[in-house]
């Protein structure tokens, strides 16, 4: 298991744990030049944030800070209109940023994320979002650029993903791509997925070939908001470094991605005290 | 699958359902008072409620009623201080009673629910639950009351429940009853276990035998709290009526318990109104 204690190499941000400080939106180049400031050789855009920017000069910015991407945000949402012209665009805008994958959210019942669920029925919302990263997939080949499904935590499930356990990725994983091209894999994160008494199992199960990205923040006792309440590394109950030690014994050595959104508490703070915080967290808790 | 829609002789009320109504306890005499007047033959009271009301007084006032258990709320923790003690004490009461088993919500990280989490190691936790139930079925065999182990939402994993999957928690009763004996099974509480994917298998394999309770309620998009914003049946994403047809092809031919904590909603008006509505709904939507 790598050492993470004496630098912060692997270190990548999702930029969603700094998007909005204080009530306001914190631009992307900024972002970037912050992060780049402290040494921070890894991110993780959101295209909400990329398109504010503007793809190119996020790509220019990211070139010339030598930054890398650990995972683009996000793709999928397969039970809504429109999910496969969106997601071509988000592959597009993934290979212009140099993203190593494009992260799938999958999307729940469709019309739940607006309040208006069209029916009940998550089995068929499970079968078309496979249909939906199948057709994905051919597009993402042509590209070269490997999609990573996301299991969000099973709170999600009627509106947000209706993929929510690692098992269940690899699933699908192993149906769409039984050879393990690398084109399809999982993105890990344990906020999704920590209370699984199968993780040790699954991330096994996966295996280095289909582990595309790990996110890592923590799980707060007690957690007051289903979406915006995540915690930083260390103020909750997450063996994060136990979960790190399974992913890397797969032959994982990519980025560990931190993205937490948390309304009350840091997104209130100074950026650049939240990517402080960031940095020190990773090394004594990660 | 038993036709609801013309009576409703096979519905319970989980009495946390109308525990306070516009922010006042609704004493448990009255709630059992409410609930036969409306025709409502079983219930599923909690312990507080008991209490408040008196063990003898409740008993006396079931049986006046010729009114049924459908479970008795609620023994586990057995990660906190005391839990067997209180879980013996729990066994009595539920046989004075004449509960047809006690639930059991099996706790999370020791301290979690209080907010001082003592460690991280929610395997520890589990094998410490497991070691607990283990304990009190021989109480539970002696006395001929079984034990309902009832997955809860992974959300509540680390201060309420770390058995969080039906498949996790008839592991548990495959390795502590590999006989089937009847002395422990599990409560199929639908909040919990909607979006398990594995959900009509993990039925399957507990079988009629194992099938304790059968809970509902639904699923509310947006959810807005993680413990007080249960829904209504009908008012969400769940197709209860599926899942209701899984258990009884099993066999199940018990009462179909209602069990809804809603702080914004159920609880601010008047208690008779929400057990109307309970059996509307169970006629409707159950």
């Amino acid at each position: 298991m790598r050492d993470f204690t004496a630098d912060h190499r692997w270190l990548s941000v999702n930029t969603a744990t700094v998007r909005q400080q204080h009530g306001q939106d914190w631009p992307l180049l900024q972002i970037l030049d912050a992060c780049a400031a402290r040494g921070i050789r890894a991110v993780s855009p959101w295209r909400d944030q990329v398109q504010a920017a503007g793809l190119a000069e996020t790509a220019r910015t990211l070139r010339a800070h030598g930054m890398a991407l650990s995972g683009y945000c996000r793709g999928g949402l397969f039970t809504s209109e429109g999910a496969q012209d969106d997601n071509l665009r988000a592959l597009d805008e993934a290979c212009t940023l140099g993203a190593p994958c494009l992260v799938l959210v999958v999307g729940g019942l469709p019309g739940a994320l607006a309040g208006q669920p069209q029916h009940k029925n998550i089995g068929a919302a499970r079968r078309q979002v496979t249909d939906g990263i199948h057709r994905l997939l051919e597009a993402a080949r042509e590209r070269g650029l490997p999609l990573a499904i996301e299991p969000l935590h099973p709170m999600y499930a009627a509106d947000r993903a209706c993929i929510n356990t690692l098992s269940q990725a690899l699933d699908v994983c192993d149906a769409l791509d039984p050879g393990r091209s690398g084109a399809l894999g999982v993105a890990v994160d344990l906020y999704h997925v920590w209370w699984d008494p199968l993780l040790q199992v699954q991330i096994t199960r996966a295996g280095k070939d289909r582990l595309l990205a790990f996110h890592v923040c923590d799980w707060l006792v007690p957690t007051t908001d289903l979406l915006n309440d995540r915690g930083m590394m260390g103020d909750g109950v997450i063996d994060i470094q136990q979960a790190r030690g399974w992913v890397e014994a797969q032959g994982f050595a990519g980025y560990s991605e931190v993205e937490i959104f948390s309304k009350a508490n840091w997104w209130q703070r100074d950026g650049g005290e939240v990517l402080d915080t960031c940095i020190q967290r990773h090394r004594a808790c990660v």
